[in-house]
C-alpha cells in the first residue's frame, strides 16, 4: 500500500510517499518539493505540475492518494490560482485511477498529532517522529505532504480494522 | 485563424468557434456545451472536461484560445470549484501550444456591445448579430463561449491595425 500526500501551494507544491507496511506502520518511501516560483505565466505553471505529478505516479505508481483541502482563504486571487492548481492535480491522479482523498487542515492535524490546535512545529515534530526520521522533512511542503499522507493512512487502518 | 472561446462554469462549459475570414470578420465555426451535472465527482468532472476539451482542440485545431476570467464570486467555494475547471482547461491549451488569453466579463461586455454595462440578452443579441446567425445560440454558456471568442477576435484585429 503505497500512499501519495499532495499539499498544492500557489508557487510550491508538496508531494510525500508512504508505504504502510505488513504491521501497518507507516515508512517513508520519498518527498519533494516543486517550486514554479521561476515560472512566469499560469499555462506554464500547471503544465509543470501536470508533467511532474505525472511523471510521479509513473515511476512510484501509488496505490492511494490524498490531497489537503484548501483552507478558506482571505485573499480570493489566491484561492483561485491555489484551485486551478488542485484541479490540475486532481485530474492527474484521475487519469491513473487514483480516487481523491480529501482532508480539511483541521482532520490532518487531528490525525497526525491527536489535536485540531497543533501548530506547524508540531506536526512537522509529529512527521519526524511516525516516520522514524532524523531530521523534519525541508522544506515544510514536504513535511504538510508526509502529514496528509499519514492522515489518510490513519483512515485506511481504521477502515481495516472496522472491516 | 480560428479563436476557440471557452466559459467555464461548475457544471457547464461552454465552447464556441469562431474563424477570421480574410476581410477579418468573424464567422461561426462550431459552439457545444457540456453538461457535467450528471457526473458525479469532482475527479470525474475535471476528467470529463479534459477529454472533451482535448478532443474539440483535436478536431478543430484552433490558432488562438480565449477564456472568461472568474468575477468575484460571493460563493468561495463555488468560485474554488470553479477554478479547478479553469486549471483543467489552461492546462489543457498550454498542451496543445495555444496561449491562455483571459478577459473579465466587463472587457467581454465592451467589446461585444460597446458597453461594460450591458445585460446578458444584450450580449446575446449582439453575438447573434455579429456571427450573422438567424437565432441566439442556446444554452446560454454557448453564447457566453461565442461572446469570449468575439472578444478576443477585436483585441487581435485591433493589434493587427496598430502593427
Amino acid at each position: 500500500m503505497l500512499i501519495l500526500g499532495i499539499d498544492p501551494g500557489l508557487t510550491r507544491t508538496g508531494f510525500g510517499l508512504i508505504r504502510l507496511n505488513q504491521r501497518h506502520e507507516p515508512e517513508l518511501v520519498h518527498y519533494e518539493v516543486i517550486d514554479s516560483t521561476a515560472v512566469s505565466s499560469t499555462s506554464s505553471r500547471l503544465i509543470f505540475l501536470f508533467d511532474h505529478l505525472t511523471s510521479l505516479i509513473e515511476t512510484y505508481q501509488p496505490t492511494e492518494s490524498a490531497m489537503e483541502k484548501l483552507f478558506f482563504q482571505r485573499n480570493i486571487s489566491t484561492a483561485m490560482a491555489v484551485s486551478e492548481a488542485r484541479g490540475v492535480a486532481a485530474l492527474c491522479l484521475a487519469q491513473h485511477g487514483l480516487a481523491l482523498n480529501e482532508y480539511t487542515p483541521n482532520e490532518v492535524k487531528q490525525s497526525v498529532s491527536g489535536s485540531g490546535k497543533a501548530d506547524k512545529k508540531q506536526i512537522q515534530s509529529m512527521v519526524k517522529l511516525l516516520l522514524n526520521l532524523t531530521e523534519i522533512p525541508q522544506p515544510d511542503d514536504a513535511a504538510d505532504a508526509l502529514a496528509v499522507a499519514l492522515c489518510h493512512a490513519s483512515h485506511l487502518n481504521l477502515r481495516n480494522l472496522m472491516e
